[in-house]
């Protein structure tokens, strides 16, 4: 089994120290041959984020630039990856380059702009805070597993042989006319969504219809926590995305087994491969 | 003072006839000068929305294309106008190239396409639905009296030299990415929003701030009823207008008294002009 050394940095909002106890336990418990370093600045809040923008984008350069270490764990999402992900870009050197990347929710914003730089290799997978509850546990695995070499908790659907990428639908959509925006051309593109009315998942793929490039396909993760709304929204959750697909020319290619779930399971951005180390 | 024939539609989410009579009580009793028309489809309903999509684009139509109507005036927001406005643009013909359109929120995406395409005068101004409750009746006023001849309820800062529109926020960024967006070069763009976490005001911003043009200026409306959150998010309001502003390089011009509140007034698309009739 490989060995990782993983820092772990919150470019969006904080986590609480039992989130870090809880980690470490099941690190240690499980996965001695890991080693997980939490970086102070994740337990610091200003208003929304961990820390003001220039704090978490320091944070994340230090994880990330720091040759001692050899992937970055995001801590939790929550809001702002999205405020600091182009000056990150701008300073990472060379140890981040060859560095895995793995978060998701709110952090695809820095996951896509890392993606469209080439700068290491990115993953969308469950994070610390997913330690916090023992239902949590099982995601969490997946992606110590996938540090170890261990490809079992890969999306299943991930065949290697096409580029794939996983994002949030509302991440997605705003980031889709920014500068953060990777190019999506020809890959399987994987998204789900958490606590968004059926209306809103539906204005998100109105919204990405008119600007994601030709794709290999899409597939539809998990949509949880939908509110219940003042009326039934009138068409299912998976027809909204077939709806859309089809508007948009995009070939529907099924669900995903992704999304703020304890089945949500690690999808590598690009031509899916094992984390490899030297 | 100018007697305008008004046809009404809902391209979105539907209205009960409560709303319909309210409306025809007060242009009865102040505006006997004008007409209004409830289409039927008004008052439909098929899941979120007044109709389906193709029952929704039939009655803008009717509405649109029928030269005994000198303006349109939307019924509602709520969600769906998006859906049908490309195939609106296809539709429409002299008749309706020579109207009047009022309405704000979900609307903004059916008045977007409109703009770009050049038809008719767009206008954010308060719907019917406001007629329902007392205190939105002064913003329904408003409308009544532009729609006769009276600027008296168009947003104060217009000055009638530099081109205007006004959008909710959720609806400018959502649009923003697709065919359906006008260019706002060199506009004065009026901002208004409701019902989000200050989070999701910053976030549409970030978005907005990759993809508008080079704009005169931002004015910043109403933005209410916004939800608490478990902790608050840091900024004020009005700096996250300026602070994105500033990023994107767009002057940051004050407050708009637009949005979803009873002080809500008229803000014609383009060169401010009184709605004119022949």
């Amino acid at each position: 089994m490989d060995m990782t050394k993983i820092a772990i940095c919150a470019p969006a909002s904080p986590i609480t120290p039992d989130v870090a106890e809880a980690t470490q336990a099941l690190v240690a418990a499980e996965f001695p041959m890991h080693s997980v370093h939490f970086h102070d600045q994740c337990f610091e809040r200003a208003g929304h984020f961990a820390g003001d923008d220039l704090r978490r984008l320091t944070a994340f350069l230090e994880c990330s630039n720091d040759p001692a270490f050899e992937a970055v764990w995001f801590a939790r999402g929550g809001y702002g990856s999205n405020r600091i992900a182009q000056a990150a870009i701008a300073r990472v050197n060379e140890a981040a380059r060859a560095k895995t990347y793995v978060g998701f929710s709110d952090c695809g914003y820095i996951m896509g702009a890392l993606y469209k730089a080439g700068v290491g290799q990115c993953a969308h997978g469950s994070m610390p805070v997913n330690a916090r509850s023992p239902d949590g546990h099982d995601a969490v695995r997946r992606v110590l597993r996938w540090f170890a070499g261990d490809n079992s908790g890969v999306e299943p659907s991930i065949d290697g042989g096409t580029p794939t990428a996983a994002f949030n639908l509302i991440t997605l959509g705003m980031m889709a006319p920014t500068g953060l925006m990777p190019d999506l051309t020809d890959h399987v593109l994987m998204v789900e969504e958490v606590s968004e009315h059926l209306y809103a998942v539906d204005r998100i793929f109105f919204s990405l219809s008119g600007s994601l490039p030709r794709l290999k396909g899409l597939r539809l993760g998990d949509v949880s926590d939908v509110p219940e709304n003042d009326h039934p929204f009138g068409t299912q959750l998976e027809d909204i995305a077939k709806f859309w697909c089809a508007r948009a020319g995009i070939p529907y290619l099924g669900r995903a087994q992704i999304g703020h779930t304890p089945s949500n399971t690690v999808v590598p951005f690009g031509l899916a491969s094992p984390f490899k180390r030297s």
